[in-house]
């Protein structure tokens, strides 16, 4: 546990529908992982809780289970599309990497700190500002809930802003 | 700028003189620096400010110079100290690593922020705790700050617990 070999290292990478975190892991594939390493390369896709079953709980006012089965099913289908991308990079940038996939159901911010702790990860990958400016009203900044609350190293990622010449 | 070579990062580590921070050197000597690559570390040291200073800025009263001078001779005593043991722990570890000590005055918030941008960090790692309890509660979490302002990727890095039975 306390000294682990660089070489067998297991590392977390959040990822979502966001670039941002598609450039952490990039950067991660890049500059952490060695090649010809046995590290583990584990992808988190957390769902988080959709906002309006929130906002509608309690009130006893329930969606059909044909919209619930759709929403479900759409969110589904974005977690494999964005796991799907995410395998492709790890191929791409390093093909030796042993790559594992999974989608966690929750609050990013509990199930990104409980994976972490549960998978044994030596390391997390996130980007800084994942999850989207009104999941994120809502939820706080998952990447800095994460920093204060993993106990292993967190390497925050951001994406560099492109020299726009916008005001 | 945009496609930093994997062998010429500038990696950036704020070391203090908690263990935290020489913890976060050595896991990013174990990690992040790859044998044999040209990377160069950059050893920051921020002489945070007094907070005596702060207490009493304003009042009109000021120690006498002999004061200030051993305070002085104290901050860059421990400055240093710091950076000779930082030195040394790379050295042990990474043999080839170039390395590069500089100490800055003020806020380690803001020297810490300004010194990536102005050095062109490619990463900038930390411990999570720097800085003690005390100069914490004056200045807040250093790393947190970071994490949230610096612009290149941030890694943070905790000091495990020991296992130590005590409730």
């Amino acid at each position: 546990m306390a000294d682990v070999a660089e070489s067998e290292r297991r590392i977390l990478v959040a990822v979502d529908e966001g670039e941002e975190s598609m450039h952490a892991l990039s950067w991660c594939l890049k500059n952490v992982v060695s090649q010809n390493s046995k590290d583990t390369l584990i992808l988190l896709y957390a769902k988080p809780p959709r906002a309006v079953y929130t906002a509608l709980d309690g009130t006893g006012y329930l969606f059909s289970s044909d919209i619930l089965a759709a929403m479900e099913k759409y969110g589904a289908e974005v977690a494999a599309c964005v796991l799907e991308k995410a395998k492709k990079m790890c191929k791409d940038l390093q093909q030796d990497v042993k790559v594992e996939a999974r989608v966690e159901n929750g609050d990013p911010r509990d199930v990104i700190c409980q994976m972490a702790e549960q998978l044994g990860a030596d390391v997390l990958v996130m980007g800084s500002h994942g999850y989207g400016l009104i999941k994120r009203a809502f939820l706080g900044s998952v990447s800095n809930h994460c920093a204060q609350n993993v106990k292993c190293p967190v390497l925050i990622v951001k994406k560099p802003k492109t020299n726009a010449g916008s005001k």
